[in-house]
């Protein structure tokens, strides 16, 4: 608190900033009554009775009887999944009343490691919004399962946690700790020495298993898929971040923790963690979340809560965040009630930042650090036949383990399927709805390509790749044409990076996202425009997943069950290994 | 968490202690459910079903289907109050379910400073309680005021906050904050740098004065006494530590910002602040005030949140204590439900400490450090014209200003009165109920002694002296006799700290207090027995308060209201000055 504010706090210097005539949702108190709050530099220096504050030169906004919250807070959201540079997502998240993110930028460090994280990191702390950095728990996410640009590991860590701006590790794996990996519990203990937050990623973890995770100091999770997860977390005293994005939209069951079992909610957070553009330009952020929770019978200050004071409090930094109090940073929304719930004004450290869904404070496209562009380097341009299984001379057909992604979230069952061999190869079979699908990795130039059979897309021609690839940001490909699946791999890289549907030999459409092959320069508006016409390309094509590369980029990822592909091949997910899905040929 | 317990809480290895067959009072989830507690070594390692974690060489406690809760934490206390060495006062608060005291040790610190507080930390800390050092923000409390033994400013803090085992600075006091002193902003400030806590001492404090101290980021504050006092305090994230203890009983009032306004009760919590032997032994410490809690009409759940998490959380120490979730430290009660509730067997790190009212492990009373024994330095013997006010030659009267306690807080009132000239001073009018009183130095031998006239105890004959003066420590006694006053100081001093009544000439009863003048070496329950001998005592010379040391002891404290007598003179403790109290001769 600076001299300037204190006394402005004691009615001896006048305010900067004035909100009057509101609402007030006291998180802390679970009041709602009449009142303003009073602003100097990026503090808070009173709430309620304001008046006292103003005098000459004090900017006054008439809240016109409307709500004032605290500015919210996302606890756990990887930025990278709505595909903006950092310039980009601030812009639109600040246009919703996000304030502050916690966030790992793991996907950055998994294509570039550290160096590309900070560049990226500068880019967002240039915006009005306030990034908090969860430092990734290790990269390559599942070691010996994929191979990563970036490598992140114990000693990085130790490194990372001497500076301030790391407030913790991100996605510490409940598996993982069961293991007993030695250098992930070295990490932790080094987190934990420094007084820093674990959070943790634990899913379908119970029992045993969960107390484990638990007890070595895991204070939030946010991979709960149903209410006894929600329970688990809870009543063992680890933050449940309730989850809702378009691929687990889980939050009408996670919420009967509080509808139904009446759960104490202090430990209740609303996350977002994957967010596409489209659903930040068209539905909002956490706002979208609040009225969600507000629809499936959450009240209004407890919603308000688990955006705001709660996250604050999952991070131990309830005493600078997510409160309208004095000494608080001035992050404050003026808000409809909760009938509609929109966000009128949003006020970041002190300045006015966004009105009515647009910020107001525009800051301008960085020009990027050189170690986040430029970040392909395939050993060397694939073919079709590189990327399929060929039959060996005389054999008709083959018996193989198949993935199938579930309709709307891109978890995978495994099951059993017989291909024909057409052309020398196991081709794709749309009746079956069943097609090669492969990972060329992209960052050290290996060579290695990982190949594996894939269900529940529904694609009827061409192909489709995507250097958005979870966990290592490869360049996945899955097709009906093995020739079309080549192109679209090559085109990839010779973007630099982005999404490509590739139909009779021809690109059809695509989007460049040149930054670290994850994130377009686009603002986020021109970014969904961009997205909308690619989807629908896809569909066209046979699509019937609703967001097809969203969850082509899950279907790589070695951490989720039951199935996956990486660059060395394809994974059980639950043995963490890896296995041959040609099962024999006939 | 060490290898064996990780290895315990995934059930690889045998729970050194569990807990079966219980009601678990969960404190995040606000849920009683059956089932029970995990121990490995210091650590719950499982809550719940913990059927797994035993094993060979597992020791089990059937809680018979009674409640298991997390121990109990004082978030406010000065031990010195109960006047018993930190040894005994551990034995009798941990009897009743308390695991952990936050406490500033100010009271030793007054007397002879950062050494001596480390001295009596190390008898307490020697014993299963875990205390929890917020180092004193200053010594002496009122600057100019008093004269005390020890000596605290801003470098002894930034000293202090080094410490691993300082968590904060106490009792900040919000009119030194309003009015700007220098040192102790710096010392706020190096305590914000070190991410510690500010407790804060905020009698009466409203407006912008609260604004101001809030804004500064104290943490916690216990000084409420009525339900503005709770509002204003927990609408600004101001952690409400709801005091009660026999001088200042006001839970019955806080209470209703629950019972009444319904406010949320994350940041409420129960503190004792001070309290006497003869509470602890007879009514309890914090079971006390949850059973009072709970009388009011506060639920169950609430209730215990309000001695255990909410208590943690107000120091950003609930990832360590106030919880029964795998990782916290092993600190546990078993107790009987809400209808009597009553502290059955207590855990502390992992062992059972206490059953049914007594401790099981004694710590044996330790050889004090020559720190705190030996601590009275006065100029001379005092006589009986030193202690009250000569009249000039002539004068047959004085207009004097005069404090009078309320009859059940040691707060005082100013007013005026007419005193008769008698054998040339001014004497005590027991009419009036108006005693000479005087408060003499006893630190550094200056000689100085104050002098002021005081009403409210009823005192009929002789006098009373005592060694316990806040914030000085110095010596104050009040009485009838000059005489007898002067033999009382004159005992107190000889005895090296203690209590005395003294009538006709003679010491009628006393008590030593040989620890820095102000503990005894006696346990709790036999200090218990000979203090209710001596206030027996004092209410047969007339006394009429309840407590008359502990009254007396408030009357010298400068930094509450209205009045007060410290060894520098009268002192007027709002504007913070001193006066002369004969106001004019007649």
């Amino acid at each position: 608190m600076n001299q300037k504010a204190f006394a402005a706090a004691l009615g001896q210097e006048p305010a900067d900033l004035v909100i009057t005539n509101g609402q007030i949702v006291n998180v802390f108190s679970g009041e709602i009554y009449a009142g303003g709050v009073a602003i100097s530099g990026d503090r808070i220096i009173a709430q309620g009775d304001v008046a006292y504050t103003i005098g000459a030169g004090t900017e006054v906004i008439d809240a016109e009887g409307q709500y004032i919250v605290p500015g919210f807070i996302e606890g756990h959201i990887h930025p990278e999944s709505a595909n903006l540079c950092l310039t980009s997502f601030a812009d639109v998240v600040l246009a919703h009343g996000t304030t502050t993110v916690f966030t790992d930028l793991h996907e950055i460090g998994v294509v570039e490691g550290v160096a590309a994280m900070d560049a990226a990191l500068a880019e967002g702390c240039a915006t009005p919004l306030t990034i908090k950095f969860v430092f990734p728990s290790h990269v390559p996410f599942s070691p010996g399962l994929e191979t990563s640009g970036g490598h992140i590991d114990a000693s990085t860590i130790e490194e990372a946690l001497k500076r301030d701006d790391v407030v913790g590790i991100g996605e510490v794996v409940s598996q993982y700790v069961a293991f007993g990996l030695p250098d992930l519990l070295r990490s932790i203990e080094a987190t934990r020495a420094a007084h820093k937050v674990l959070s943790g990623h634990g899913p379908e973890t119970h029992g045993p298993a969960w107390n484990a995770f638990a007890a070595l100091g895991v204070a939030k999770d946010h991979e709960g898929m149903s209410l006894d997860d929600v329970l688990i977390r809870v009543r063992n005293g680890v933050y449940a971040h309730l989850r809702h994005n378009l691929l687990v939209p889980t939050l009408p069951e996670l919420i009967k923790g509080i509808t139904e079992l009446g759960l104490n909610t202090r430990l209740m957070c609303l996350v977002t963690d994957d967010t596409s553009a489209i659903t930040l330009t068209d539905e909002g952020h956490l706002d979208h979340l609040v009225r969600l929770a507000l629809s499936l019978g959450v009240d209004f200050v407890t919603a308000i809560q688990m955006v705001t004071l709660n996250v604050a409090d999952s991070f131990r930094m309830g005493d600078e965040i997510g409160s309208l109090a004095p000494g608080k940073v001035a992050d404050i929304n003026i808000v409809t009630g909760p009938e509609e719930f929109k966000v009128l004004t949003t006020i970041a450290h002190g300045k006015v930042v966004a009105k009515n869904g647009q910020t107001v404070v525009v800051t301008p496209r960085p020009e990027h650090d050189p170690v986040l562009l430029n970040t392909f380097h395939l050993k060397a341009p694939v073919t079709a036949k590189d990327l399929v299984f060929a039959a060996p001379a005389g054999k008709t057909a083959a018996h193989v383990h198949v993935m199938r992604t579930l309709p709307w979230v891109p978890i995978t069952e495994g099951g059993e399927a017989d291909l024909a061999v057409v052309d020398g190869i196991l081709a794709a079979d749309t009746e079956q709805d069943l097609l090669p699908i492969a990972v060329v990795e992209r960052h050290q130039a290996t060579g290695n390509i990982g190949k594996a059979f894939i269900g529940g897309f529904g694609l009827k021609r061409g192909a489709i790749a995507s250097s958005i690839a979870h966990d290592n940001h490869n360049i996945v490909v899955m097709g009906v044409s093995p020739d079309d699946m080549a192109l679209a791999v090559n085109t990839v890289a010779e973007m630099q990076g982005g999404v490509v549907l590739v139909a009779g030999g021809k690109v059809v459409a695509s989007i460049a996202l040149p930054v670290v092959g994850l994130l377009s320069d686009m603002d986020a508006w021109s970014f969904a425009r961009a997205r909308k016409d690619v989807l629908a390309q896809a569909a066209a094509m046979g699509c019937s997943v609703p967001e097809p590369f969203m969850f082509l980029s899950f279907i790589t990822l070695a951490a989720i069950p039951a199935f996956a592909v990486t660059d060395k091949g394809y994974v059980n997910c639950l043995t963490q290994q890896l296995m041959d899905p040609v099962l024999s040929w006939k």
